[in-house]
Formats: structure tokens, C-alpha cells, sequence
């Protein structure tokens, strides 16, 4: 399908990159915070549209990965959009627990600053 | 600079990816809507730190591309959060005018429901 007819699709059709890959955000359904980007393969986006929870593919260990499947923080997916040429995602989700793996709520806990400093504004 | 040197760090150090780029999303600052996911190489991230105004990489077009740059369209930058592992930044931006080049004011104008049907629910 041309990313023309990609814009104006009634049915998915996801452009997948040279990966195999499209990219995903988590947004938390409450506060409308971005929660996470990560990524999603074909098989982690029909597992994702299928039991209603985020599955993601992880790039470190080439593998789907169930959010929350071991830690028990998943993620319950509420809505789900895709962008003009169906190469995104955004999730909005209700969070069981932390987003990051850090233990904070979002893995967006810094501020970048014009001279690069990362300051830290959340907790 | 190891993953976890990232999560802590107080300098700007990205992850960039096997193609030398991370994932930026840009929100409507003041509604807090996702408007797009795209790409920024070391160039466009520089470019937005230095002038406030968006830049990413154009990955099919394979240059920088200041955003709004031929329409007006631009995206004033009024913070950049970056994640734990340093490869995704958030910007919260004031948009001049639509996101999507459609004209549609955020790129993610449908809903995925679960069978793969896409139904458009914002203008």
C-alpha cells in the first residue's frame, strides 16, 4: 500500500521500517502523561489488539515482550491510534505500576536543557 | 556511556540506533495531545536545542527537516524530556498550524479497534 492510500485506510496496514518495526508510545489514559516509546513487531501489535494488554518488541532481547508479564505492571490498553502513514502507535493505557524500569512513574523524568544538562523534575 | 550511566546522568549523552537515530514525539503543549512520532538524528536534535523550534530527520528524505520550515508550520519547543535510556525525547511544542500533512492537527486522527478496522474520530 502507497503511504497515499495509507493516509486515508479504514483497515490496518502498518509500514513496517527495514527492522521489521513500528514505533509505539504509552500515554497513561488519566493524566494524558507520556509514559514510554518503545517498539512493536507484528506480533506484538495483534497480541497487543487481541488480549487488550501492551506487548511490545524488545530491541535488547530480540524478543515480544509482554509489559508487566514477570514485574506485574502491565499496562491496559484503552484506546489505541495510529498516525497518517501507520508507522506509530500510541497507546493510551492504564498503568498497573511504573512505566520505567527505574521505578519511576514515566521513563521521561528529565528535562533537557539548551546546553544539554539533564535536569530531573520527577520523581 | 552503559545504559544504566544513562538512566542517571546529568548530560546529554543519546543512544542513537543502528542508524543513528532516536524517536521524538511531539505534544501540543497546551492540550496535551500527541501531534507525531518521527525521527531526529545528532544534527535535528542539536538544531532544536539551539533555535527552539522543532527539527527531525527525514528518514525518506534522508536530510534534517525543520518542521514548518516551507509551510509555517512550525513547532515552538517549550521542553524536551528524554528517557531513561536516552534514546526517545518528548517535546512539548506550541504547533503554528497542523502536525500532519494532511492537515489534520495531530497525525494520529484513527482509532485501531481490535479487529483492524481504522475509524477516524477527530478531524
Amino acid at each position: 500500500m502507497s503511504d497515499s492510500a495509507r493516509e486515508t485506510a479504514t483497515r490496518l496496514d502498518p509500514k513496517w521500517d527495514e527492522r521489521g518495526l513500528i514505533q509505539a508510545v504509552a500515554v497513561d489514559a488519566a493524566s494524558g502523561a507520556v509514559l514510554m516509546v518503545a517498539h512493536m513487531d507484528p506480533a506484538a501489535l495483534a497480541a497487543t489488539l487481541a488480549t487488550g494488554e501492551a506487548h511490545y518488541w524488545s530491541r535488547s532481547r530480540q524478543e515480544v515482550w509482554h509489559k508487566g508479564g514477570t514485574s506485574g505492571n502491565v499496562q491496559r490498553v484503552r484506546e489505541v491510534t495510529i498516525d497518517c502513514d501507520q508507522d506509530a502507535v500510541v497507546l493510551r493505557v492504564e498503568p498497573a505500576g511504573p512505566a520505567c524500569h527505574t521505578g519511576a512513574p514515566t521513563c521521561f523524568y528529565r528535562v533537557v536543557e539548551a546546553d544539554g544538562a539533564l535536569v530531573r523534575t520527577r520523581p
